[in-house]
């Protein structure tokens, strides 16, 4: 699992590359290291050695062209290759995830959805096609699934990503309340995002900021 | 901004947390820091250290009480304290936001959502007042709002920080793709969560893997 890019600069490129995106939006034709550097929260310096990473780049002026620089990364990321992805757990947040407008303009294409409740997979009305989670593991095989956004509730998420591994699954974007770790298996690549517990943490620091004044 | 527990320690007892509500859940009477300690990712010895933080708590054999410590950790950081939220931005991923089983089962209640499309705003079905966004300041500050969750566009999510630091608002939960620094103002707790931003880093990490292989 080494790349020669570390994996904070990929990840603050792929942030510039959504910003990049929405320049272009904005029929903006240029953009500075500067400006790039404000919106993303480093300096121009750092944005400048993060994209001399992906080779040479010409500028113009004091500044990249918005349409060229992101091809660059683009192609260089693979962010252009169209990825397969599910969603287990189709709850309210799992259905907004799975029906959300941005996944479709972003190279992810969500092809399937999953719930372990067989009567919510009969209610819900959506273009995606949905199974029981008892087929993740031949669902995900038979469409060389990539990706998957869990949306379960936090105990039974080892046992969906035992399943989704077994699949063949690559990575994980993990939004149930339990921590996984990607070490309990390194071909998987897991991303924990807990936003409940985010509120918590807020909820505390505001709680003990106030104790400290 | 100082406080005596330090930020990694709140996070983990927050996760803690809500892992003891799960076993409560299940009914569990006891638990051991090692048990905790797998679930979210550290070692046993870590978890009973950020216990200590707390203060005395006593130990049942080789754990602690489930109950017990859910109180003692929940008291401390202010987790029983209900917390008045809004979500700006009413989209599919802030509608099922607004209306998430767990935020009320939390101490979190989400008391308004706010949208700048007005037209919007008049098919919303929900029990929960919606504004649009030029109503923030005064919504917040009549309301004494104290959270905020951002599922605005990038390009908009500035302007509306302004807006709701000008109400109050005390913490915000950035789901948008703008990434937003709380050293612009120091008087808010700032959390940035780019859900669609960690699937493009998923997506590249996976690219960048291949080509080393």
């Amino acid at each position: 699992m080494v790349s020669r890019i570390p994996k904070p600069t990929i990840n603050r490129l792929c942030k510039i590359y959504s910003l990049l995106e929405e320049f272009e939006d904005k029929a903006e034709i240029t953009v500075s290291s500067k400006a790039i550097g404000e919106r993303i929260g480093v300096g121009s310096h750092s944005v400048r050695k993060d994209i001399s990473y992906l080779g040479e780049i010409g500028t113009v002026g004091s500044g990249y062209e918005v349409s060229k620089l992101k091809t660059h990364i683009g192609q260089r990321l693979g962010l252009n290759v169209e990825r397969k992805a599910c969603v287990v757990g189709l709850g309210k947040l799992g259905r907004a995830i799975m029906q959300h407008e941005k996944l479709f303009s972003g190279n992810f294409k969500i092809v399937a959805g999953f719930d372990a409740n067989i009567n919510l997979l009969e209610t819900i009305v959506t273009d995606i096609p949905v199974y029981p989670t008892c087929d993740i593991i031949e669902t995900v095989r038979r469409n060389a699934i990539e990706f998957a956004i869990l949306t379960v509730p936090g105990h039974s998420a080892q046992e969906i990503v035992k399943r989704l591994i077994g699949g063949g699954i690559k990575g994980i974007i993990n939004l149930s309340s339990a921590t996984l770790s990607a070490s309990m298996n390194e071909s998987v690549f897991i991303s924990n995002i807990d936003i409940f517990g985010e509120f918590r943490f807020l909820s505390a620091l505001f709680t003990l900021e106030g104790e400290n004044k």
